[in-house]
């Protein structure tokens, strides 16, 4: 496959990690909020096997965050999410789908509640903060809508762990998973959560003090080097191998989250009031017309840059391959596709158009595992 | 500089030109509206030449549509934009600020109006969708509204006027700019605008049935042979000379519209109701506290990927350069800054911070000619 470069401007935001990055060899971005993302340091194959064994830290900075602060500002997050969050405690992280009018997606942000009034929205790529501002305005809810100044960089890794107890002390071993909390490092309190994209286990830092996070961020290099520590990013290897679904990749705003296997963070039961109820009420009820299903294809390599046509034995067409990638662990290729009703349920064996021809595969639940 | 990869995905949505692009020698890409937009074929001050005195097609299927309809379309259309939409025709189109509730930019699409009850903002890049679904969601406005299928294709340079009329007859040439109208190719109806982002004339081709706009394109290389027809991308030094503002690179949702001195599209005398209104009439009394200027530099190359601090001979910090390029026309470095009230009006002489010293430069009014 042909590679093309990326043509850097003002628009596609550089973080305060990025020249630190580029000294030490990201090849490839991603753009994600209108921000640059790594995609790749060299071979993401060798980088998925460091990250399964060692320690990376990961310049995310392009997980936004929307913030929604004042009197009405519960009031407006829970009407943006089908996840009921009238019980939920400040110094949790809950990870919310976004809905729109239609009942669809707009996006599966993990929300903090920093404060009774004041939340962050860490979202996946699209634009939050504009759903938000007009939901605001036309329900003429008192909040403020800003995005701060937060540049997020993420520890993860199995030796996360113990590079994060070497900074911050035993304390920030002792944090539940979704759990944050404000540690210390030189002077500097930093919002560190328990979490992050990858299910090799970590952190994130919401780095709101530009200077501090870079200094931590050099020295989580400085003190790493027992742990092995490296330069990483989200990688699509381990991702997709661990099921984590991408906004934009897996689903996007013309899906709803009974489609993309969400149902346990939609609550159409309790008198929550959120944009697209009824609508979801309706989908419920009459059942899903596609849903999102993994997929196995015994073969070595694909790099996938759009859909792929999936079809059954009799060339009808039953829906398209959204992401893949050869899996070092399971030996053949996995992906994620979305396939129509009633097909996912009982075709087992399905037809790829990959490098067009059609390539058997097989679907099987998610998670892989 | 160094130079970076593009990883792709499904996300970084490819256009139903994307293969034919790659054939025909695109080099880098840049991402808008979540999709591929071409940014250079080889040398850009090569293309810049090329279309000054030729013509190019351009994939700009990036530009989406966000399409919204129905008996309240007109009053949510108007509620997003501060400009006077009461007037507005049927086969015209209109260069919109869209404002939030703080009286601040989210982006500057050109509306088409399709119908009384049908419009399409042609948008930069921004999901104004979400904006205008929560906008709509919260006043209960009967409105729909739909990213449709429409992949722009803009045909850009002085001869793409002889080469519209080869193909499409006499008549697209009496279009006026920023008309638009339905035109026949084999049997499809396209709506053509005269439009598009250069100063060098041309047309956009809103493609709304695929294969017959994939058809078009080719036939515009083959036919268009006589008048050096070459494939292309919204040019870097040519919209800076010709000072076409960019949503993201120029200004964005920190900034309102008097500070990028489109005060022509704000009207705050009439009794039209728009979001931030009351904002912009204060901040109209007030005055604005920064200002998009011209800048000149003697130097021979720049290469931005970021906003550059600009100084006063006191060494304050009085702004920063967002785009900028070597104009072969000027024969210096143009770019276009935010400066700081009130050093626009006086500080002809300004120091801009590049490659780690501070060089002079000279500010001057926009457009550059």
């Amino acid at each position: 496959m042909k590679n093309f470069l990326i043509a850097k401007s003002r628009r596609l935001r550089s973080t305060p990690y990025t020249s630190r990055i580029e000294k030490q060899g990201v090849t490839a971005y991603t753009i994600y909020n209108h921000m640059l993302l790594p995609a790749a340091f060299g071979s993401i194959e060798d980088s998925y096997k460091h990250l399964k064994e060692h320690v990376q830290v990961w310049d995310v900075a392009a997980e936004r965050q929307v913030e929604i602060s004042g009197k009405d500002s519960a009031k407006l997050v829970q009407l943006m999410t089908c996840r009921n969050l009238s019980k939920s405690k400040i110094g949790r992280c809950y990870y919310c789908p976004i809905i729109d009018d239609t009942g669809n997606l707009v996006n599966d942000p993990v929300i903090l509640k920093l404060d009774e009034n004041k939340w962050w929205l860490s979202i996946a790529d699209s634009d939050v903060i504009f759903f938000a501002k007009g939901l605001a305005a036309g329900n003429n809810f008192e909040v403020k809508i800003i995005e701060p100044i937060v540049d997020i960089m993420a520890i993860q890794g199995p030796k996360s762990f113990a590079l994060m107890e070497k900074v911050f002390g035993k304390k920030i071993t002792e944090m539940k998973f979704f759990g944050f909390d404000y540690y210390d490092f030189e002077g500097t309190k930093h919002l560190i959560a328990r979490s992050g994209w990858s299910k090799q286990g970590g952190y994130e830092v919401y780095v709101q003090n530009t200077e501090a996070g870079q200094k931590l961020y050099d020295h989580l290099f400085e003190v790493g080097k027992e742990f092995n520590v490296r330069p990483g990013c989200p990688n699509l290897i381990e991702r997709i191998e661990s099921a984590l679904l991408s906004y934009g990749n897996d689903f996007d705003n013309n899906d709803n989250p009974f489609e993309c296997g969400f149902d346990q963070y939609v609550d159409l039961d309790s008198d929550i009031n959120f944009l697209g109820k009824e609508k979801l009420k309706q989908i419920k009820l009459k059942g899903v017309k596609k849903k999102l299903i993994g997929v196995k294809i015994d073969e070595k390599e694909i790099s996938l840059t759009s859909s792929k046509n999936i079809y059954d034995k009799d060339d009808n067409l039953i829906g398209e391959l959204r992401s893949a990638t050869y899996s070092p662990y399971f030996k053949q290729i996995i992906g994620i596709a979305m396939i129509k009703h009633p097909y996912y349920e009982y075709n087992k064996d399905v037809y790829v158009n990959l490098k067009d021809s059609n390539i058997k595969g097989t679907i099987c639940d998610l998670p892989f595992f």
